[in-house]
């Protein structure tokens, strides 16, 4: 790493987040995008097409430059696991979307394996670095509502995703209720029980995957915070994401994104709003922008990574207690985590 | 006018405010229905029945009653003038409808028939009484923004009135803007220069007939205050009635009133609020009320009646003055009132 | 009961919420308020004076009236039984206040009791008629947003109720989430499951009493509808009240009920609404007024009361089933109604 | 003009606004910062470290370059109308911040001397492509709202400019109103009378440069449009920019945009909002951007730039009717632009 050119970065992954990653990088001024990776290597040809960075096929191919600073790992789950490992090996700094795995054990196998390893490492879990929910937690940290007593969350997706995708999911909890239980996690890091029930109430082949469409979740925090978690796979207006911090003095709540101030007025309706920015890409842009500096701060600063590995783990434990909560009737305690 | 006892009200009206004044006197605890005149006496009988009061068909049979306590002057224009004096030299409190006259030189002659006269004499502009309106002004009054500097203040109907209403309405400054005029008052009571735009954008009836169907007032009061005033004969999204008082410590608003809280969020657009209250007689509804209970109260009290004669007088000065402007294209000056 | 004359009415219990039906009694064109009963004989005194009612002490006193149309039962749960069970058998209307006991074994005792009975009996859950709520489930029986979901409820008191209270008040979800449980059946009549998760966060004297101060209710109906309750006993910024219904077309919500619609501009914020009106006698003030028109309605046509004696007993199941779960960590299954 | 690689532009100032244009640029993927002019060098310097831009001290230093491809002029008024006469002398187009000349004379001059010229020449009227009043322009002109009736525009600074820069500003009308004033001509281009009213209420230093801190001006269109614009120079909440278009069918307005959708709920308020984005750095970031990527896509496509030379001329010839009405109390007609 040197203090005199910006930091060379990796990108694993060409897809939908690997775009998002690659023009982030590109906007940064002290990241270069160097190498973008990916077994398809069309894929990423034409993303790094007039960007300056070499398309390559393996890891290998990545992990082998000597001047590499830090990958950005955006490809498939299933790869996480592996390239967090040769990352850290590496003494390569980076940072990982989420979830770390769908199977727990090969999660905490690779928790083991990088036990003690400083290098940065940093969990995508962008909502974080949303301006307005970071707003909240800052503003909440600092006492504004006093002491934090229940917290509500609202995330609806526009419409589920294909069948296919539904399938290797890894079902709701573990692929969509994970960003707002490392949100819960945000403002109550101490969970001890998870309560969740779920619902198939509009799509079948979700049903047919044996998961469901629509759940709650309740948490609650070791100082007695109760969280409610709601999820749909589907949202009629738009992408629904909301926030409320309740405390002992006041409450905080962050309302949907709007692209204007616009309103309209007319015979059928008033004050009506635009539609809210349609999903993750558009919703969560400065998020990622954000992340990706603090990522890059964290690098050159030295400090850790937050969310780190960790808070990935923590996330997942979670989704896995919910799905069993939903799955059995009954709380699930977690452990001293 | 007897302490043990209500006081008894007659009723000059039983047109479309009449109606409103008659429930809302009916239940009122210190008010007695006890006259409705009308020489439209089927008019006066249908509303006087099941309440108790008794129909009649001219002034002189109000006002031979010698237990008369109070009149609300409810009736055509025209009548006003005739009416008040009437209720002044019978020493009967008075409520009367804006305008006094649409001719000034009968205003201002009735001013100086009824001077000194200390008999509770009230015009009904009942917009001071709506409680955000009136909200706003106690706020300012407080001190609350400071020094007001500007006011701006956004009144539409919901439609025009009918061809045959608009030709005897004297006219769109002197029927819809003066409510605004004594609004303006209500904030800025000394007004010395009054500008006027008035256009011809929609309505051709309102055309053929000289009068204008959207104008614009700038007033300017003493202290330098600038207040805007911006009417139309109509508004798609129903009765706009807005004002927003701006002043060196910060700015108080009101908006419109939907009849719930409810927001719809769609396919089609986000946040949308129910339909505005239709007109005036739903949206000042609780400022009926109000007026009705601060001209009880100053009876009982002794204390003067706010808003007085001497505030439709000004009112309907500024009205003529805008009328002026708009014809002239100059600022038109007002005296020392 | 007479056609040619208003209902009389007698009222049991002079207290705060008997109060409130004493004015609106008073007020209603259709109502006479003949008697109030109250074993505190002077508390129905000061409450009779005035308003041509005979105060009573007993029930007897008040059953003895062959004219008797209709009874209000607005005294302490544990006489709400017996005053049913008296006005059933003498075929008088009754309306009467929330819960119908404490003892579920009691409720259902009286249900059996008054079995076949076809006396007009209505249940006092006052919030169906709230209009920014009775106004989204008209919207959402319309069809509005397509199948309802999703149902958030949050619902938090200004202050907890003395610790006397608290000690008597059947514990807070017989005593405050159940209003929120038939707000619940509102939408969702057939409920399904219930899990319930209560806290102590802020509250000495209501863990002294064994009671929580905060809880979040799950609820399952038999579509999959999914249901989330919030509660506190305190909210630093008042009287929080707010609902909101998710379907497969889209959401209506409900917010809080200021005052005015003025909003205050200022340097240390923007947008600053009044603080909201500050416990159920004002934010469910016209709530009062539309139950009690809906009762007499319902007296004169004819038909069936709602909520009617099994909403009572329903929510009262709901309510135990809540305060079992919360103290199971189990999911509590509710049987075939 | 090559097609192969971005534009190079030379960027005239390096003060506050040229900062902006700077970062714009070079954030361009279209665009070259090749060289910042400034006779304050050491200006040009600073802003130029680390760009690659070569700081120059003149005009000739800049137009002597034969690859140069355009100008973008954010240095002081007086030098606009050489700075433009030269580029289009020299066939490079130019971006001049507003206003073209404080001199309506040499602005006319100027407007002959280029007659003919078709380099592209674009006035810096950012507020034309802010996200909010673009989108209400857009939905205006597609007749969402049928014939526009009605402009309401409020723009009010956070606080005065320094009595330095007042002395030299030109007046309310030329400095701060002409940005309103073409914001009127983005939706009612064809202005034909011009009334103002001007009032000095709170700062002694404009009062003492013979200027005014609050203006109202109100503007007729050729088919009978009502335009109000209300200006302050300060305000206790912020830089408050909003406007308001009414039409035959309905009304869209834009509200100030705050940082976050975070609002605060406790003891002394509701719904409190940030404070809004402070000034026009902060609240057209985006506009400045959108500015710059329409003048690049103007010179690539050969397309008219918008707004022009002639609308920046219109907006002056505006701000001086308008003052003109302020001091004479007389509407003042606007010829046959």
């Amino acid at each position: 790493m040197s203090a005199n050119r910006p930091l060379k970065v990796a990108l694993f992954g060409s897809g939908r987040i690997g775009q998002v990653h690659a023009r982030n990088i590109a906007e940064h001024p002290d990241l270069e995008l160097a190498w973008i990776a990916d077994p398809f290597i069309e894929g990423a040809r034409t993303l790094a097409a007039g960007t300056g960075a070499v398309a390559v096929e393996s890891a290998e191919d990545v992990f082998a430059n000597a001047d590499l600073d830090a990958v950005i790992i955006g490809s498939p789950t299933s790869t996480h696991v592996d390239l967090i490992s040769l990352a850290m090996e590496h003494g390569v700094a980076a940072l990982c979307e989420k979830p770390i795995d769908l199977d727990i054990d090969r999660a905490l196998a690779c928790r083991d394996a990088i036990k003690g390893n400083k290098t940065p490492l940093m969990l995508g879990f962008n909502r974080r670095f949303d301006p307005n929910f970071a707003a909240i937690q800052l503003r909440v940290a600092a006492g504004e509502i006093g002491r934090l007593e229940q917290l509500t969350i609202i995330s609806r997706d526009p419409a589920p995703a294909p069948a296919a995708y539904i399938q290797s999911s890894g079902g709701i909890f573990r692929d969509q209720s994970i960003h707002d239980l490392d949100m819960a996690r945000f403002f109550v890091p101490d969970i001890i029980e998870v309560f969740a029930a779920g619902s198939n109430v509009f799509c079948d082949y979700i049903e047919e995957a044996g998961d469901f469409d629509s759940v709650v979740i309740t948490l609650k925090g070791r100082n007695g915070e109760l969280v409610t978690i709601t999820n749909s796979r589907h949202s009629a207006y738009g992408y629904d994401q909301r926030l409320e911090a309740f405390g002992s003095e006041g409450m905080l709540n962050a309302s949907n994104v709007s692209p204007t101030t616009v309103r309209k007025y007319g015979a059928k309706g008033t004050e009506e709003s635009d539609a809210y920015l349609p999903f993750f890409l558009e919703r969560y842009a400065e998020a990622y922008r954000n992340e990706l500096d603090s990522f890059a701060k964290a690098i050159r600063s030295g400090t850790a990574c937050s969310p780190g590995f960790d808070d990935g783990l923590q996330a997942l434990l979670l989704a896995n207690a919910a799905e069993e909560s939903a799955r059995s009737g009954r709380i699930v305690k977690i452990g001293q985590g």
